[in-house]
């Protein structure tokens, strides 16, 4: 069944150990956050330093996995027709907003929808590290300047991971401008057995 | 005054507002991990994620800030004869030891050495987020694959930081063999009013 996630929304679910994740960019052009936190105890969080660490790339496609902050693994990459995800930047909030879009409505963004989403497990907004950003393109140039481009992906375009643990998952679809190009889409996903 | 932290250890202190911080490589080829908490609410904790995003780059160098988690400022880096830096990767710990270095003892790295010297300031294990490791060299290539190579230190480089708030700072001399060529050296600290 495929569930939607709203434009500039979030949503937070129990992803169990050999269940996948399909998650998909039903229009093209979309970015989705998302956290990982293992269900046993929520203070074991992904993280983007023990992912880099262990898998020895910052850009992270079918194969990779992604590592949690007491370096078990959480999620693995099974399939990925993009190619494209981030894994630099924190989520949008309140303040990204202030510094970035001083003469936009300021939105309590990917970081807002995901503290009120994963609040019901026990989750603390201080607990939320960076997050993967699925299809968010954020190229780094040989000076290490980071740009944030819009995402390459077409409509149906898709990423579909494995739980390698029993796991809560948080996921939005994007608020910010920049990730977007401008534009707020929904974001599709579902869990298959 | 000129502070010794021995080769594979680590220690914590309270850094305050506008004081500086002079981290010193006396042998060269040594790297620091660096952690720094507010010391009004340890919960608000340097952010690699907040840092790229505002900084706009992940090759930190005179003139950039580091963030918070809660987008608030905490070090700005005021003089750095160096120039190499790495935010990307999480401080070395028993599981990283048993991951790259099958052959060798097991070490409680940088990450058990951060651990220790946080605790008495109420930080837990699982708050250790990625540390800014001084002088590491981590070069990225086009493909994102990272490499971890000795630094590029010469005895005597430093590194210099102004506190942009009160803080709690962590500090090490790292522990792990790719990070300091396999050598293990101390680090001295100062700070200046």
């Amino acid at each position: 069944m495929t569930e939607i996630i709203a434009p500039r929304s979030g949503t937070a679910f129990p992803l169990s150990r050999g269940e996948t994740l399909r998650v998909i960019d039903p229009e093209g052009g979309q970015v989705s956050d998302m956290l990982a936190f293992m269900r046993g105890d929520v203070r074991e969080v992904v993280s983007n330093g023990r992912t880099f660490d262990y898998e020895e790339t910052i850009r992270l496609t079918t194969g990779n996995r992604l590592w949690s902050n007491r370096s078990n693994l959480m999620l693995e990459i099974v399939e990925d027709n993009v190619g494209t995800h981030d894994f630099l930047l924190t989520p949008c909030s309140e303040a990204t907003f202030r510094h970035f879009y001083k003469d936009k409505p300021v939105h309590r963004g990917c970081f807002g929808n995901l503290a009120e989403a994963l609040a019901p497990y026990g989750i603390a907004a201080d607990d939320i590290p960076v997050a993967f950003n699925i299809f968010m393109h954020v190229p780094v140039d040989d000076a290490g300047k980071v740009k944030v481009l819009p995402p390459p992906t077409t409509p149906g375009d898709f990423i579909r991971f494995r739980a390698l643990d029993d796991l809560i998952i948080g996921l939005t679809a994007c608020s910010a401008y920049d990730s977007c190009g401008g534009t707020f889409k929904p974001i599709h996903y579902e869990i298959e057995p």
